[in-house]
């Protein structure tokens, strides 16, 4: 299959890209920068002349989204505008606008997170974007033209993020990026809708 | 209770401000027009305008919240800012902003309904609003500061609103708008946080 891999260079974009590279695709990279594609999926201009430039594909994944990290009680209204832009608005825009260029039958996988079900301090941001979108996938897969499917990831915490993030999500059992990289290939390549694939 | 009521004027809030009036309540209403105070909650200076007036309440309970409905290959990129500000980015503002105008022990009562768990055709902006304040009130729970609560009522559609729904619900079983009503007083008056409260 043509892949278009969004946020192919981050910690989780470059497992997935490894594991579909593993199975024979050929993947198209998009990214803020360092990509086949720069895009700011933030941006739904940006979003358009990506699409412009991949041609027709046969599945879409992203593994990029954005949200603040403050405290409830000091977040601004900016602050949840950006968290809602940076992770559901954009994710939206991918899909909204990518049924057009992706073919009959073609997949989108989309990315949210554990913060949608088990919260932390700090990461309310987080929740409200990863909530949005697993209750977007949900449906957007009854109305999907062209037989299109859509599924999203829903990780815990990274074992290569701990060192990072182990403070905010201390006691949670972290998975390694890969088995969420996997959970990619199952929406890509098996024939499921409307499904959040829990990696935890 | 000094109770702030926004969407008084609404056919959940007029059933709302009914069942709080019956249980001794002071219900200060607010909505765009035709309450005690209007506002706009899209509008973060409107929000703020909104509490001046209202001094410390004991309890929020919002019943507003507006998306477009339209099949998703028809939505527009400003459909989906619209949605996200209509129902999402508005109550968390209610809750960003009201903290600070709440008594100790206050609660919020936030409102989304059953699209967050079972789509329709046409219904993706309110599927992915509810998802978003459902995941934000189990984030806000934990954050919230001086002991206030915060819950949200998930109702499915109402008994009152088959006669303009019903072919877009067809099928669901519906609740009357008072069972609603019943979950704003059990969030409002116990003692349980974080909570979906369900009405189906």
């Amino acid at each position: 299959m043509k892949i278009l891999l969004i946020g192919a260079t981050g910690k989780l974009g470059r497992a997935v890209h490894e594991a579909l590279r593993a199975r024979g695709h050929e993947v198209v990279t998009a990214s803020r920068n360092g990509s086949d594609i720069s895009v700011d999926i933030t941006d739904p201009e940006s979003v358009r002349a990506m699409y412009e430039k991949t041609g027709r594909v046969d599945a879409v994944a992203n593994t990029a989204g954005w949200v603040p990290w403050k405290p409830l009680t000091e977040l601004g209204s900016g602050d949840v505008m950006a968290g809602l832009r940076g992770k559901a608005f954009s994710q939206v825009e991918l899909v909204r606008q990518g049924t057009a260029h992706a073919v009959e039958d073609a997949s989108f996988t989309l990315i949210t997170g554990v913060l949608s079900r088990d919260p932390v301090r700090t990461g309310s941001m987080a929740s409200l974007a990863n909530g949005a979108i697993e209750a977007f996938v949900r449906a957007a897969a009854i109305e999907l033209p062209h037989r299109q499917r859509i599924n999203v990831v829903s990780p815990t915490v990274f074992t290569e993020s701990m060192p990072a993030y182990g403070e905010i999500f201390v006691g949670f059992e972290p998975v390694p990026v890969a088995a969420a990289a996997r959970a990619y290939v199952r929406s890509i390549e098996g024939h499921q809708t409307g499904q959040v694939y829990v990696v935890e």
